[in-house]
């Protein structure tokens, strides 16, 4: 399994641009093959901070996914919607638990 | 290394509240011995769903998280704060790359 932490500083004149694009990310995400989970969200200290947090049965579903149209779409957008460095995080994960609270 | 994904669907009426605990938990747990990165986010689709993202060092660190004050105020608060289930994944990871866009 893999999990993806990525982060994008959002010039806040293009946030409704991008989150334009999250929302298409997460509706068409969740329908791809090998996708367990795909959301997109807002930081809580800083609301053009977005933080899109991923999890991917293997390398091969990732993969399906960076070659989609709406993840391209981002991409190729990303240059005019960013003010800041992105980051992107790859966990290789060896097992998953749910947790009772 | 552990990585957490932890959702909690929040009352509109207690917004606020969460969001008061949630800056806490950030400003506090990132200052704690082993974590890694820890950061609270409002869902794009869904502002009153809070999400976090935790990454500690080892299960001393998260175990050393779940005993201090801002955790446990939080723990006891949420009875009030939830408007749903709360679902808290943990992530075994055997490997982190940060990847070049």
């Amino acid at each position: 399994m893999i999990v993806l932490h990525a982060t994008f500083p959002i010039d806040p004149e293009r946030m409704d641009e991008a989150l334009d694009h999250a929302e298409t990310l997460v509706a068409e995400t969740n329908e791809e093959p090998g996708v367990i989970d795909y959301r997109a969200t807002r930081d809580v200290e800083d609301e053009h901070t977005l933080r899109f947090f991923e999890q991917y049965e293997d390398a091969a579903a990732l993969e399906h996914h960076e070659e989609t149209d709406h993840f391209q779409a981002f991409e190729a957008a990303l240059p005019d919607l960013l003010a800041g460095e992105p980051e992107v995080i790859q966990f290789e994960v060896s097992e998953a638990t749910e947790l009772e609270l």
